[in-house]
């Protein structure tokens, strides 16, 4: 059973934001075993989102449109299902009341631009929006059948969840095949390096499929196959997932969700031990990561983020010598931070960053991109230094990534090499 | 001008990653005047690209294709472009020297599917890739130009900044009509509320347009205009941004790229104020958004992460009678910690946040989302109660954007009213 995704906006057409709705809506799809074989992004006008979906119903048997519900002028997806299924438009008296109540609620009085979002092209109908003003709706026609969702994110989500999805169930459930997959995470290779080493297994996949993909910071593998049952899926993903770790089982860190700030976690509460972290260049961000992992107070004790240099000293007790002779990105400041901040709090381990952000505050001694990342605990300090100019987000996302595998691979007693 | 763009990429169709790339290429087309009105996602199947490519080249000059160049047996950009050129894929030597050099100082021999990388269609040629080892793709054909990207986005920024654009405007520069826009930035404000009071602007926009949308914790109205300068672009901006200050001026907060860490940042840079920030549900995320902005040194000292109580009352000084009696996430806990941060510091300003960000950790009394947000300055505390259930992504954005907020409004002196 195939369907086409359509994302109206001329806002995204122009970069202004990011897809991540057509994300979301082809990973439920996939999950639920829909084929997507074509994604679309049209602006708002009425002839091109026509020949779109035109198009689309063509050749799928459902196609899905995310945006353009809203209540202005240029809001054009009713229309153009209405204009492709030849229907015409007619107001939803319910939806027409719930729109004026929630209008009245607010004190405004709501103009015809707003009830628009009451209309339905005649013979579907529409979709309640638990979360805002547009429903959505659903037309079948000539066999096929037209969804459109709103575009904002949580009603779209919601709408998907409760209702797109389940409807899709019912109607196309004898032809659906889930997609299962198992993302293998690595960290300490390089994608080309890692396809150079595991090219035949590559180049020889059927099924289940290896494909390799690169992130910042971390390669992952995704297997992939279409299966009846988890239990065939699994068993075919155990058996590739051997043959992979056999060649470069050393550089896999973690599987699906297993991101390192949860490896991270997990090493640590393994091991029983709590962490504590000192910022100086990443300014909070491999605290905030830490922390995004629901349970972390399992571990995560806290953090100082220091950007003073003044804060450096008094808080974590890094001396004024070391500050004064080698600076605040330095070896000798990164340990004593680590070490600092783990006495501070109290904690199993200590990390620390300093470096350079940019993209001002570099010199020709230490320039842009220069970061030191330290890790203490109770047999002393491990510290690398690494250089890796780019936008400031970039630096802050590498350095935090580093600076999370550093602690998990001394939690679990691997060698921290120098990166 | 008209240019489509096409993303190659099974891994896309899941939504197994977002598409973030295909924004990056809209953005750049729009600010050197290239018209998108479709763009395209397509998984590793041949016959599936090479349609695609038809039709996008039956109706616009230009095709810039993503994705694909890889060496493995699903990368088909190349062969897709032969195919619908009718053009043989030749081997470039010097392309072919390059790779077997990259490959041989890894102590690697390429395969023969490494080699792929240095084919072209002929008549074409490979554009460098100083990043990675897929070069790109460079075709006329019937008067149309086809360009091929590689997908890791250093390596398609790259190549685009670098060759695309320059291509594209040498070649298309007549026809190019840049399109301006400008951001205006809303806090405490909803969408819904923004549309109803400024609906007849909206509907009665001609030039510049004007589009609502809704982010998390902040709406934006997006200006947009197509113009010969700048400075014909800017006056009408600054024409219908006047009329929009007049009905919603108070809730604009910024403009174009000054997002909410630049406003806070903006203002304690002008009234000569430093802030420092004590944070337990949001773990590091306010300090690391503040950090974020370059020159944030200039009044960023830094911040605490207290997840633990013991922290909250070693490092903050928050009573342990205040946790005992109203538990940690609490308003006089909040206030408690931003004195307490304030304080320890020596800042101008002490933000902090205090909530339950789940999914465990809710109780009947105290349910995941609540939220308490403070500010202390030398004139006292204020503090804020919020509920926002959601994911623990969600719930960390939106607490981070209203301290963010809240700071900016104490420090200009607007009243921070209960959101």
């Amino acid at each position: 059973m195939k369907a086409e995704l359509v994302s109206v906006g001329t806002e995204l057409l122009l970069g202004e934001i990011v897809d991540t709705n057509a994300e979301y809506m082809s990973q439920r799809l996939a999950e639920i075993g829909v084929d997507v074989h074509f994604r679309h992004t049209v602006g708002d006008n009425l002839a091109r989102i026509v020949s779109v979906l035109e198009l689309a119903l063509s050749r799928s048997d459902a196609v899905l449109i995310c945006g353009g519900l809203g209540p202005t002028q240029d809001d054009l997806t009713r229309e153009s299902v209405a204009q492709v299924t030849g229907c015409a438009l007619v107001s939803d008296p319910d939806a027409e009341t719930h729109l004026r109540e929630f209008f009245a609620r607010r004190g405004f009085t709501p103009t015809s631009n707003n009830l628009k979002q009451a209309t339905v092209p005649e013979g579907g109908r529409l979709l309640d929006n638990t979360c805002g003003t547009a429903p959505g709706v659903l037309v079948e026609h000539a066999g096929k059948v037209i969804f459109a969702v709103p575009g904002p994110p949580p009603e779209m989500r919601e709408m998907m969840q409760r209702q797109v999805l389940p409807i899709l169930c019912e109607r196309f459930g004898e032809q659906l095949r889930p997609v299962f997959s198992r993302v293998l995470r690595m960290s300490d290779i390089g994608e080309s390096t890692l396809v150079a080493q595991i090219d035949d297994i590559i180049s020889g996949q059927t099924d289940p499929t290896v494909a390799p993909y690169a992130k910042p910071g971390e390669v992952t593998l995704r297997l992939a196959t279409k299966a009846a049952t988890e239990a065939e899926a699994v068993a075919r993903f155990d058996a590739m997932e051997a043959t992979l770790r056999e060649r470069v089982g050393r550089f896999i860190y973690g599987v699906d969700d297993e991101t390192m700030e949860v490896a991270a976690g997990n090493a640590l509460r393994m091991r029983r031990a709590t962490v504590a972290v000192a910022e100086s260049c990443t300014g909070g961000l491999v605290a905030s990561r830490i922390t995004d992992v629901s349970g972390a107070s399992d571990y995560m004790l806290g953090g100082v983020v220091a950007y003073a240099n003044e804060i450096k000293q008094r808080l974590l007790g890094v001396p004024g010598e070391v500050l004064a002779e080698h600076g605040a990105v330095s070896e000798p400041t990164a340990r004593a931070m680590a070490v600092g901040v783990r006495e501070l709090y109290g904690a199993d381990y200590g990390v620390a960053t300093t470096g350079i952000a940019g993209p001002t505050g570099g010199t020709e001694e230490k320039p842009v991109g220069l970061v030191y990342v330290a890790v203490a605990d109770a047999d002393g300090v491990v510290c690398n230094e690494m250089n890796w100019p780019g936008t400031r987000e970039q630096f802050k996302q590498r350095v935090s990534q580093t600076a999370l595998n550093m602690l998990r691979k001394r939690v679990l007693g691997i060698e921290v090499a120098r990166l």
